[in-house]
């Protein structure tokens, strides 16, 4: 679990994560994407969250040491090399008023969704960028706005979620 | 996510989850706990948590509602009804310190593992109080701070973990 001004994000990691980005409809089978080794990046931005914060999230978060190596060792999931699967997660700002969540700090929606395709976009740019990654053929998903009632399917190890 | 005065949680809400509470030695075969529908609640203590906080912390996880219903109303975990997979989460105080994560407010581990205790007996009668619950059968599994290193199986939907 990690804090921005502005932002929240949990961090689970994964051994193998799938997630169904399109529900089977007549004459589709639903459709899924997944990821091996890697992080999962719930990520939520609130209201007044402006451009400038999506820099520094992006390098902490890509950084950050998390992930534990064969060898005991803390890397991040860039130089692990690990998978990436990015899931808005507009949740992430409730407050429990009496039994009932609040979700009054939520981003208008329109930013909100800008704020995420940028996110998204520097993300992959440090993602490709990383020669660890590439070489390991390691893959990145970044999920859409659109996908947030999709089945998830997740087979992780070791200390589940982070709150950064 | 859930804060309380010295305490974290994470929820994240499942159709299925599956833990390895055992890993698999010689001559024994690894073993699992298994819920259907529910939550899983991450819980971690911080340095100056007190017992007294439980009670809240406990009606707080298990009332406030937060599982859509097939006809699209939010409920509790008491009133789905379903089942409670209570996980252990040191690590949900961490800071990022640079590149590294620290964990400076963690609790005095013989007292959390104490208020760990507490917290999961006040849960488990809770849910044993439950007529709901008791009706359809649910499980709840409660596991212990050895577990934290295990395997994780989760099949989930829609909004993913919400932080109390």
């Amino acid at each position: 679990m990690l804090a921005f001004t502005s932002a929240q994000s949990v961090l689970q990691q994964c051994l193998c994560a799938k997630l169904q980005v399109k529900s089977a409809e007549q004459g589709s089978e639903a459709e899924w994407v997944e990821i091996n080794r890697g992080l999962i990046i719930y990520i939520c931005f609130f209201k007044g969250a402006s451009e400038e914060i999506i820099p520094n999230m992006v390098k902490t978060l890509l950084n950050v040491k998390l992930s534990q190596t064969e060898s005991g060792k803390y890397v991040s999931v860039l130089d692990l090399p690990g998978s990436t699967l990015i899931i808005p997660q507009v949740t992430l700002d409730g407050k429990v008023k009496g039994r009932s969540m609040q979700y009054q700090c939520n981003i208008e929606k329109e930013i909100g969704m800008e704020m995420y395709s940028q996110f998204v976009t520097q993300c992959e740019r440090e993602l490709t960028a990383s020669t660890k990654c590439a070489e390991a053929g390691v893959v990145s998903i970044i999920t859409t706005l659109s996908s947030l009632n999709a089945f998830l399917i997740l087979f992780s190890k070791c200390r589940p979620p982070s709150i950064v």
